[in-house]
Formats: structure tokens, sequence, C-alpha cells
């Protein structure tokens, strides 16, 4: 097999073995890093297996594995995928975002992905929002605000779809311009909550809908839990705004800890028990935060890429066309909104809001008040600063 | 002179330089400590100082302590203040609260006291609760909730008797029959805030009020900052529960916490601008705190004080005869309100109250429910154990 085909072949069994392997199913998970996907899948779908039973799974477990294998189709889900817009990215791949690669064994299998954006690119610069459904207007409020500052200020808000917190989160970034994608517990064209089938849908069409579960699977309570993980991984932070004792959002908010990720929390009313948990959370090693400045000000504070560090030009070329077009599109003097960057590239503005923010990732630009600019140059700024000095003795 | 004349003239000296220093004054505190009292008054009213003009002190400075030295009139003072009820405590007499002393320099010259309580014992098992006067109905609830819960569970809250935070929170201890000591920036005598006439005589009724200026003194504004590191330093820990950014209160919390003592504060909304310090405060050093057993989960957990430690019968021959009273009074099985003991021991309840919180600093009683109870010894405990695993095995 040359490269490609093997490329090829090894998302083709990832993508059936999304319908084989829970997830978060480590030993499932320790079996595919030892024999590979294909052979892992060629196993499992093998009628006489023989004596090549894979150690350190039990015999119950393979044979859950190998009734699920037979009934797997990847091509067909492949290709429904796509017709629906939706692709399949595997660990390896440029756009696999290689935080994910923490979980080790219970690193997700492969992620389907629904809409434009880049999904390694946005999670450089990403934030978790989270709390609980059945949050109180405070908590809805704070949600919403956090986030909108969050997106204003070129951040991705990362949170599950869930009403309450989740929601407002997305609505948040949504409203004000911003990028948000929402991590699900079932397929990524299940509209789950059904309430929020519409909000779903606008996430879709601006930012990022992903999950690890194949087209057309439904939600369970583990899958919810599990789900956690992805956002506590995929993102720098995760700040939990409401959530009651044992709320999910804490298994979150320790899964992010675990994880060496930063921990956040907003407080509430002492009175409120929406608020126990977060409390929880900040009596222990979880920071609190108000705002989405002190949010960026603890994530943003290290790694942040620079163009300077790669070489601008280099980097430049190694853009991808789209998003080389949207650069190209922006002037070089001033800040211009989304819009008017989309009328000058020829684009659709949803797209441009997707690749501004692998842009603000990649350092090529950044926000300023309603809209975007080409971020000032190190190098450039350095050779002002000199001509400046020499100007002022 | 004997022992007790100097300490007389001790006495004497520190109350006329009550009205000689500023609170706070560490370099009056400095001659202080060099000179002793009796030599520092003899020098700021000796009419012919002569060569003798002590050594870092500015001329400004020790013409103002000379100024305020001749119209000192400590005897009169000591005199019209026991008539109202007010003693003078000194450092290292038997009342002396010691936590003082880690203020060095800037510790109070003496401490004015209205209200029968014994000052030392007290502060062994007191936390401050601090915080904003123009505080929202939230912070004032919380105040009464966590006095009120500290009380109950033995704990003295010290606060500064201003509206908002203070008053509730002396409010909250007292109507669950509590302690609760105020230190003020004026004389004890004087009913600052005027509006807490009511509550300043309650507090000195049922428990403390204390302050380092001599009676008749009206507060100003560096008084009630300096009055401050006093509750800070008199309690094992200091909460403040609402306060604005640059607020008082956070003053008292920096200093809890410059003098190693616990600093907590107890969120609110983050939209509220009177939880702003406090969160400023928890996103430092300040552990977030929801109720009372967070806060002894916190402060009391190390140092209490146990009777075996110094050996019981010694410890209750070293009593005054009006806690011995009180220990007498209480029956051997089970706990009684402090009315019963009053009772029974054939005094005020006000003055039971006072005597079981030191008890209970010594370790001689416990709150159970409503009422009091003897602790229970460790020996006896101990034996019972033994007793119990001999007939288990």
């Amino acid at each position: 097999m040359t490269g490609e085909t093997e490329a090829q072949a090894e998302t083709v069994a990832r993508a059936a073995l999304t319908r084989v392997l829970e997830p978060g199913d480590a030993q499932g998970g320790r079996l595919l890093r030892e024999l590979g996907a294909v052979e892992l899948l060629r196993h499992l779908t093998d009628p006489e297996p023989g004596t090549s039973a894979p150690a350190g799974v039990g015999p119950e477990r393979l044979a859950g594995y190998r009734r699920r294998a037979a009934l797997a189709e990847p091509l067909r889900d492949l290709e429904t995928a796509a017709a629906a817009g939706v692709r399949f990215v595997c660990p390896g791949s440029a756009q696999w975002p290689t935080q994910l690669d923490d979980l080790g064994d219970a690193r997700p299998v492969g992620l389907w992905l629904r809409g434009g954006p880049d999904l390694r690119t946005w999670a450089l610069r990403s934030v978790a929002v989270v709390g609980a459904r059945a949050c109180t207007p405070y908590g809805a409020h704070m949600a919403q605000t956090l986030a909108a500052g969050l997106a204003e200020r070129g951040w991705v808000v990362v949170s599950g779809a869930a009403y309450g917190i989740d929601g407002s989160a997305h609505r948040g970034a949504l409203a004000s311009g911003g990028a948000t994608a929402a991590v699900l517990a079932c397929g990524v064209d299940v509209a789950y909550p059904k309430g929020h089938a519409g909000l779903l849908g606008r996430i879709a069409g601006q930012g990022l809908i992903l999950g690890e579960l194949p087209p057309g699977s439904h939600p369970t309570p583990s899958r919810f839990v599990l789900r956690n993980r992805v956002i506590a991984a995929l993102t720098r932070g995760t700040v939990v705004i409401e959530a009651a004792h044992r709320s999910g959002s804490l298994v979150t908010a320790r899964r992010a800890q675990a994880l060496g990720r930063f921990t956040m929390g907003t407080p509430g009313p002492a009175t409120s028990g929406l608020s126990a948990g977060v409390h929880e959370l900040l009596r222990g090693e979880a920071v609190l935060v108000t705002d989405a400045a002190e949010v960026i000000e603890l994530v943003g504070g290290m790694g942040e890429l620079a163009p300077e560090r790669r070489g601008p030009v280099l980097a430049r070329d190694l853009l991808d066309p789209g998003a080389s077009r949207v650069l190209e599109a922006l002037p070089a003097d001033r800040p211009v909104p989304a819009e008017e960057v989309a009328v000058a590239a020829g684009a659709g503005t949803d797209e441009v809001i997707g690749r501004l923010y692998e842009l603000h990732s990649l350092g090529f630009v950044e926000r300023q008040g309603d809209g975007w600019r080409l971020t000032m140059r190190r190098s450039r700024g350095g050779a002002q600063t000199d001509a400046t000095r020499r100007g002022g003795h």
C-alpha cells in the first residue's frame, strides 16, 4: 500500500471502530494502540479468530466488540456524513487536536466534525464554559457575559450544548460574532437536546460541532460523563459557572485539573445550592474568576503562538488557501468587521469568522472592538522602537 | 516600690499614655518598650527635659506628645471608667490577650474594656466577622447566619460594631445566646455609631466592648483603619462577608494574613460590586467559606486547649471563683441551658454566658444544641475504650 491508501485504510478502520468502542474505553484503546486500527478491526471481523485473541481483554467484552464490528459499515457512515457536511478526523491527521493525546488510551478513536473551522488551531485558544442544566438567571447571565467576553478577545468557547449554562455560553459567543464549539455525547447529526436544534444549527454554521460517536448515535448517561473528558482535554482551561454538589460539571473540572489544565469557577451567593458545587471547587485548587479578563489572564499566560517565532513568511506560505484568502482580504491599516472581510474575500461571513479565529490562534490577526486587524509584527514593531530611540537621543 | 505598687504605677502610666500615643504609633511604641511606661511618661511631663531627649523621634512629634501628656489625668480617667464599669487592661496582666503582642511596637498601649468576660480566654476561640457598612440584604443574612453558627459552636464573634455586616454579625451571635466582642475606634463609653447605642448596650451586657482609646475619645478615619489591626491580631482568623474594592475590611483581612491568621471570605454574585473586594481576596490567599462549619474546620484545626494537657485538677483549682461556681453548677449527665446554670450558680444569665465561653476556651465545657454540658474527659474516654476493647476480644 502507498502512504495515502494506508492513511485511508486507517481512517476507514477508525470510523468503523467508533461504532465498536464506547467513548473512553481504555482497554479497547490499548488494543488499538498495540495492534493498529486496521489490524484490530480485521481481528474483530475475522469469522475464525483462532488463537490470535488479543491479551488483556476478557472474552465477554471481546464478544461484544465482535457483535458491534459485524454491524459496522464505515464506508456508508463516511459517505452519509460527507453528504451532511460531516468530516471524520483521526489522530495523526493535520486537523487532529493533539491535546486529546493527553487522554492516553482513553483518547477518542476519532472525531466526527460538523462546521468549517480547523479544530486543531481553534483548540489552541479555547476555554470550556460549563455548568448546571437547571441554572438560575444569574448563572445564565454570567455564562453569556463570560462567553461573549472570551469571544470578543478571540478565544473559542467550548461547551456541551446542554440546556442552562452550556446553551448560554454558546449563545453568548455567537451573539458577539465569536467562535464556539459544541462537544456532543451523541452523533453530531443528532439534535440533542431537541429544544437546542436551532442553536446547534447556528453553532454548526458559525462554529464547530464535534463528538466521538458516529452519526445517528444517541446519548446515554455514561456517554455524557465521558464526553466531559474531551471538553476538559481539548481546552486550555475549564470554567464552571453554576453546579450543585455532585454535578457532572465538577467531573469536567476535576478532569481538567488532573490533565494539567486550568480549573476555574465563578462564585455565586453562598445561599444558592447551584453555587455550592462551584464553591466546593474553589475551596480546592480552582481559581475564582468573575469575568473574561480574569480567565484570559490565567489561561493566556503561556504558550501563545506568536508569528515571529516560526518565521512569518514561512507560516504564511503554509496557510491553507481559504485562510490565505481571508488574511489577504484584511486591510493593512485598520480593523474591519468580519462582514467586510467576507465581501473582500468573496466568501461567506460564517466561514470567514472561522478563518479569522484560526488566524488569531496562529497569531496573524487580532480582535479590536467589533472588528479584526492584522497583528502588529514584533520585527516591525521592534524596528519602529529602534527608530524612535535613535530619534529621541 | 513593691511589685504591686510597681504594677499599679505601670497601669496608671499606660492609662495616661493612651491619651498621648495614637493607636498604632510604632515610634511611640518603641520608646515605650525602651524606656518603660513610667519613665516615658515622666520624661514627657518633665518641665525641663534637658539633654535626655529620646532618640529616634522627631522634635515635632515629641512636642505633640508633651502637649497631650500635660493634659492627661489618668487617675481621674481610671476612676470615671471604673464608675461606668470600664476596666483598663495592660500588657503583662493576667487578662491581656497575648496575641496582640504580635503587633510589635504597634501593640496597643493598653485596652479599655466594658463587660464581664475574660478577654484573654475569649480571644483564644474567637473569629472576626467584618464587612461593608452599606451591605446588601444577602450580606446581612450571611453575617447573621455565620455569626450565629460560630456562637452556637462556642466561638466568640469579634467585629467593629459598625452598621451593615459588623452589626449583623454581633446581632447573630447575641440572638443565639452567644458570645460577641466589639472593638471600637473610640472610647468604649462612646456610642458610635449613634444608631447602634442599643446594640452596644446589649454587647456590653452579654459580651465585651474594647478599644485602645481612653473614655470620651471620638473616632477619626485613621483610628478606624488602625482599629482593624486589633481585630485582625486578636482573633484566630478574619472572615470578610461583603466588601467593595478598597474597602477597610480588606485592610483587616490582609493584616490578619500578614500576622499569620486565617483569612476567609464568603463569595457573592460576581455581578455585585459589594462582593468584588471579597472575590479579589479569594483570588489571592484567602479561603472561601460558606458557613460556620467551614470556618471552624479551618481555624479550629490547631492549638485548641484541652484540659488533660494541663492536668484537669490543677486547671480547675486555678479557675477564678466566678468560673468555678459556674462549672460546679453544671450537672454531670446532661446539657442544660445557660438560664438554668444561672439559677443553679446564683448569678445573672449574661455573666454566666460569659463564664461558659471562658470555660469553653479552657476545654471544660462544650455547647450541645441550645445548652451547655461538661466536656467528656479524654482520660475517662480512653479508659472506656480500653474496657470496650477487652470486652470485644
